[in-house]
């Protein structure tokens, strides 16, 4: 009954699966129909409080099992199900959770459905979904409609059919549907946030963002990790197919579509595709389905977004160079710039400022240790010092995901909305089809859909604690 | 006579000197006529060798005393002639060449039309006009109808038809005409030429040029200098006003429009226009005019070219924001990078070098002083080291100035082909109309007129000096 079901689902959602296999994409970038009789706004949505969060994990590979022992540790929170279709990952994840006290977890992954299993049997209140991207709109939306909240890994979708269907999915089942981009939890991220909302760097004109990752190794290396799903991308699809890291965090300190500016259009140029052809051809043999495969992608994807009040956003992909790794971070006012990989800043809130003194324009950065140790200690963010006691012994990149996580949890119990919603998901989702679309096109703008259907206008900034400067703001009930 | 063989001219060129009072951009940016009968492409052209240099200079500004004091020192070069129409400049710089001992030169003045004069009368063999951008097109190609080879300011012209004119003028004329574009000769362009060439990168793919220059206070402030005309293309005119001093240098390494390959497209974006109001509002008294002009140019303007070998270009503006000069200077091979401000580089030619031992991508940038210092000893350019002695005691930014003219000359006096041609001053300066236009059609790509007519396919690549890796390419003659 639940793949009868599954089946007419799937003719209303026609792509959400496939893979472009000629870089054809979507049409129709700007066009919504009115939202259906029923469905409700959720920008501003909480979901009633819950004493205790029943958790389930879908997909056990690297991502899924660092949120899995993350989830374990968080009080309030009770792993109750996990999901996979490999047995060794099943087993492993089980071992970790009874060693971390959840015992009572149920294993499911016979079938690619098992999920949906689960999602009868288990009822959970969250479910987290670490699976290959084609897979994300799919089993979000399962998700919703077994009533459980969809916590999902970036991107969201991969087209925007997808996108769509997500959105009025969660309008009409009333579930909170998240998206897992950590980077916005940060430490920079989080302070750059702080200073921008305090009006340290005035009107803010621009920003820029990036994903420059050398992925090389890990994904044409190994067959049984994401090399197994992700290259298939690359090969048949050619725009910035992994934007959000870099961009949520901008679009944050802009408080795009919450109330202040949205995204209006883009335009997108690739540059050659080599890097993993020739990669392929110097480390795998020449009988490698690697060697015998086309790769449509650009190395380099390079956009450039304008905003409704006319702020532009560079936003730049690379998983393919040999170079250091960036996600630039820059973020442009009248009266200053915050940017990282270094972490620099510059404006009044700098000792000694020398901005506007030099008549050759001649400033500099505030870089380096000790810079870092006085912008720490002035403008940490308040969710940050809150929380820096319990991530005092994680990496950076632990941290992000052990706060963001905390917070799901955190919100959920206390019958907060989620700090990211649905729509901004989708929107920050939607770079990649529409760079495809723009790339294939010459470079032709594109209009980004208004997922809100006009409703980003009542929407209330991002508010990570009481003490966030923007705190106060009253956001409208549903 | 003259002025009325001008007025002639002036109805074949009809905007060169206009400024855009609404943004209207050429619309037909990819259309060329076919090259006139009697006109001869230049883009490997050498003029006869000359013993000595005869050289004028029009606009004594501060880029025109800086040209003169150093072509006063140039063996082989006499300043014969300058021209200004205000009187202290030229008392100034008639001064400063008797201590020189080009005691010979004679000055010019009276009324708009007093460089004219000057050609007609001293006949030179070289003018370098160092006057307002609008002045440049127009200037030039008198200067090659009286004879004379052209050496002009950057940008080439502001309009398409402009820089159309002068390429004409030189294919008729036979006369050479520069665009006088230093950066190009800068210690670090050349360096990473020079190690562009011998393939220490790889295949190219992408290059990031900019131009952020806090020039708030110079363009504002003093209404004596370039603050009396550039300001009003500032207010008239949106897009990237100043691009070639990023955009040369990325230009050479990847010989465009020289044998192997051209830009084809470009797609601009702008952000909104707020840097010089709100510092013209905090600096200016209230009924300055500048705090009663409406700035049409955006802050920021972030531009993306496509090559026709389909490699991107990132090109940046920015001359009003308080943050550090940065001119970016990124070039991206499959094999390594190379950038600058600060100078870093990656590839195998780096001591110990980390790239693709790293599963997670765990690159870093070569910088700091050392690598500085190991860079200079292995990769500085033959030009830079045939020339160090000469320039030992100049800051950067004046050997930058000392190569180029030095380079000017010695190719005069020897009969070769100058380092930068005709077509390439008008292709770089097009993006200056070009991103007028995309910005005005919201970021619609913009085809690049091809100057050369086809024939870049059999330009040769910029060779400074016979130690060049490119040397020994054979240019075929005129």
């Amino acid at each position: 009954m639940l793949d009868e079901e599954r089946k007419e689902k799937d003719k209303l959602l026609p792509d959400a699966r496939r893979i472009h296999k000629k870089n054809v994409a979507p049409v129709d970038t700007a066009v919504s129909l009115p939202r259906p009789a029923g469905s409700l706004y959720m920008g501003n949505f909480a979901a009633p409080a819950l004493g205790k969060v029943r958790a389930a994990v879908i997909g056990l590979g690297a991502r899924g099992m660092a949120m899995l022992k993350i989830l374990a540790q968080l009080e309030g929170c009770e792993v109750v199900a996990l999901c996979d279709t490999r047995d060794e990952a099943r087993r492993q994840a089980l071992a970790e959770l009874r060693e971390k006290g959840h015992g009572g977890a149920t294993s499911y992954g016979e079938g690619a459905h098992a999920y949906l299993r689960m999602l009868e049997k288990e009822k959970p209140d969250a479910v987290f979904i670490d699976t290959p991207w084609e897979l994300h709109a799919r089993m979000a939306m399962d998700c919703m409609e077994s009533g459980a909240h969809a916590f999902v890994e970036v991107p969201l979708a991969t087209t925007l059919d997808g996108l769509w269907a997500v959105v009025d999915t969660a309008e009409r089942t009333q579930r909170h549907c998240m998206m897992l981009e950590e980077v916005v939890y940060g430490r920079h991220e989080l302070m750059f946030l702080n200073m921008v909302r305090r009006g340290l760097i005035g009107d803010l004109l621009h920003g820029e963002a990036a994903y420059i990752h050398d992925l090389r190794t890990r994904t044409l290396g190994d067959d049984s990790g994401s090399a197994a799903w992700r290259v298939r991308h690359y090969a048949g699809r050619n725009g910035n197919l992994y934007p959000t890291h870099g961009l949520a965090p901008v679009a944050q300190y802009m408080n795009i579509a919450r109330g202040e500016d949205t995204f209006e259009r883009i335009v997108s140029l690739s540059s050659p595709a080599i890097g993993l052809s020739s990669f392929a051809k110097r480390t795998l043999p020449h009988a490698h389905r690697w060697n015998n495969t086309e790769f449509l992608c650009g190395d380099v994807n390079t956009s450039v977004i304008r905003t409704q009040l006319g702020r532009t956003i560079l936003v730049q992909w690379d998983e393919t160079s040999p170079r250091p790794y960036d996600r630039k971070n820059l973020i442009l006012g009248t009266t200053g710039a915050l940017a990282d990989f270094p972490l620099r800043a510059i404006g009044s809130f700098v000792p000694e400022a020398r901005h506007e003194q030099d008549a050759d324009g001649g400033h500099s950065w505030y870089t380096g240790q000790a810079a870092r140790d006085d912008l720490y200690a002035r403008f940490d963010h308040p969710l940050y010092r809150r929380l820096a006691a319990n991530i005092e012994t994680l990496s950076p990149r632990v941290a992000m995901d052990y706060i963001m996580l905390y917070r799901i949890v955190e919100c959920l119990r206390k019958g907060l909305a989620p700090d990211q919603n649905v729509y901004e998901a989708a929107l920050w989702s939607s770079v990649g089809p529409l760079t495809e679309k723009s790339v294939y096109e010459g470079g032709a703008p594109q209009i980004f859909p208004d997922f809100t259907r006009g409703d980003w206008r009542r929407t209330t900034p991002t508010s990570y604690s009481q003490d966030d400067p923007i705190a106060g703001t009253t956001a409208d009930s549903p």
